[in-house]
């Protein structure tokens, strides 16, 4: 186990009716409040009803800034900027999934800066001040609502890139499970699938040889998500596996499953972020066709950790390293074909000459990253793997 | 899964070599700075020296108070309470085990109070401000040094009581895994005793039907402590089971195994206060007594939840819930048997004509942590099931 620090000082607050509480959870931080949401689907499941009412009983401003997308944009950000800054906005709320936390944790480090907010992602400033976070969840997948990252896609240089500051920590994050009933199966089932690769990235990339507590804690959350994914696609409602879907895809990626891993790298992400980047696709879904292509790829070379998956958690009893390996990636790759996910860069219509372009776009994020090893052609062949 | 509200602030700074940091950690906090701490043990393994360079280094000023014993007791704490007072002290710093940081916690609370602190224990007054804490830990069993917990024994009334209060949660923990190479093997064996105890009390103990994501991370930590110890008790020096131990310990205490769960009662806890009260054993000695006691009680009217615990965690095929639980205790006996911890009242000298004693002892303490059920009666049935 490696040296650590870990100071998670988000407050959550779990279960049903607690969307109620929104307005009294932002009082602390303040008056004027910019509520950052998506499109149509808060207002159809009355939920910005909730959030509105809740803001209005406690007396708070409200500056509404609808429409952010999937794969959110930096232009959209950039005007949540504006506004944020245009009325001295106190607090930054976003009610959403990660595509509408991400933007909100934009604006609020990029309301408190003198520069271009995509020197962040660049790597180039670090992020001093940004205003509270508040969040209300209503799509479990990136654990935002409990971390310090956020990405954007910048649509004009076609870079989806990231930001990873205590400063845009959501100080308090509030989670509903009634909140996903009408998430659509699709979307569910992606969720499941970043959820899982979040853990998974730090379980194969780490630089720390033994782990069986950090094993096992991804163990445990990776079966309740899988559980509890199954029961939700034949029972969107079901209360229960919402409730532990949504907890599990916080504690996924919070910080606690890489605590003691050393540096951990996330080349499936990296990779993936390309595919959203240039063909607009579902994180979930760039994830579920990247990540068995890099298992392929990875246990070629280095097939210890994934046979150890293997026998761990799919209790496959083969002895050989490789074709312990082989069968673990056919494991993962046949359950996210179960929960309809595609597999394979010809289910979402990118094919072989699409390889080099994609790898183009992904070289430079690896970079930014520091994940060595990762040239464009060890790109390209993990991306080979996985037409 | 229940509603809940989880918000634990506390850094942890975890690894090799982080003692040297505790002075930094301190600074944002005060300069005047009351050290608690035990008997000899930290002078012997040099952690002493380590700590006081390291708040010299930073201008700090220090107060020292040595002497806590385990069990630590109320007027110990009241005497830290006066020199905290007298030298407006800024920050409680705890270098210990669980005993000294509730300690440190106790002196933080009542520096604060105006009247006298047993009442924050009696229930009868809310902790409304405390110092700050910092905890440099040296046993890891509690997880006192991130949670909002403290016990203290009233030697005068022989009651062991407890506050709980985010007041006292520490601001920071300071874990150093080397710091434990020197416990000895019975305290080692009593500190995985514990934290298992504290993280199957609310597995056994809870007002959820159905918890899979909650079962399977006690499952997670407890393996990961058992695997650890038995390591630790072969070779005391091995990094990587020390710091398992070390973390898990934490993790089973610091709240975020009950999440969830509704109502958790700590009845094994409730009854062993009363054996470390009148007899001054070791808590997790007292522990291992009367945890299986309390499993052979509940599961002639309740074996569900216990011969859940035989099949998922012992891999227990038995159909039967009564025999399967009965086989779950058995595992567990044998396994506290097998780390030499006692596990029945007369492996420390108490026999059946002390039952009522300790019986009268423990009830009052029911009734304060509200324990329905716990009758003087049930209670004595229990203890008679540890002779």
């Amino acid at each position: 186990m490696q040296n650590f620090i870990f100071h998670n000082p988000t407050k959550i607050v779990f279960g049903k009716g607690t969307i109620e509480t929104v307005g009294k959870e932002i009082l602390p931080f303040g008056k004027r409040v910019l509520m950052v949401y998506g499109r149509k689907s808060i207002k159809q499941t009355g939920i910005y009803d909730r959030v509105i009412n809740s803001l209005r009983s406690r007396g708070l401003d409200i500056i509404e800034l609808p429409g952010v997308k999937p794969n959110p944009v930096l232009s959209f950000a950039m005007k949540g900027i504006d506004i944020a800054k245009k009325h001295d906005t106190d607090v930054i709320l976003g009610v959403g999934g990660g595509s509408v936390i991400d933007t909100a944790k934009t604006i609020a480090a990029g309301m408190h800066a003198e520069h271009d907010v995509w020197d962040f992602f660049l790597r180039k400033r670090l992020i001093k001040k940004a205003a509270p976070v508040v969040t209300v969840v209503t799509c479990s997948a990136s654990a935002s609502e409990m971390n310090t990252s956020a990405v954007i896609t910048n649509e004009s240089t076609k870079q989806k890139y990231s930001i990873n500051s205590p400063q845009v920590r959501p100080k308090t994050s509030i989670l509903d499970p009634t909140a996903l009933f009408s998430l659509p199966a699709d979307q569910s089932a992606y969720a499941a699938v970043d959820s899982i690769t979040h853990m998974l990235e730090a379980y194969f990339n780490n630089s720390e040889p033994d782990s069986p507590l950090q094993d096992r804690l991804v163990y445990a959350v990776m079966k309740t998500i899988m559980e509890s994914t199954e029961t939700i696609l034949e029972n969107p409602t079901n209360y229960n596996a919402r409730a532990n879907m949504m907890w599990s895809a916080t504690l996924a990626f919070n910080g606690m499953i890489p605590l003691g891993l050393g540096k951990v790298g996330l080349p499936c992400h990296m990779i993936e972020h390309s595919l959203s980047a240039l063909y607009d696709i579902p994180h979930g879904a760039g994830l579920a066709i990247v990540l068995p292509g890099w298992m392929r790829y990875s246990m070629e070379k280095n097939p210890a950790r994934i046979a150890k998956l293997a026998r761990d958690f799919f209790s496959i009893k083969e002895k050989d390293d490789k074709d312990a390996a082989a069968m673990a990636v056919e494991s993962i790759e046949s359950w996210f074909t179960s929960i309809k996910a595609p597999t394979r860069l010809s289910h979402v219509g990118i094919s072989g000459s699409d390889i080099n372009g994609i790898a183009s776009n992904a070289y430079p994020l690896a970079r930014i990253w520091r994940l060595s090893g990762y040239t464009l052609e060890v790109i390209s062949d993990i991306l080979s793997l996985c037409l």
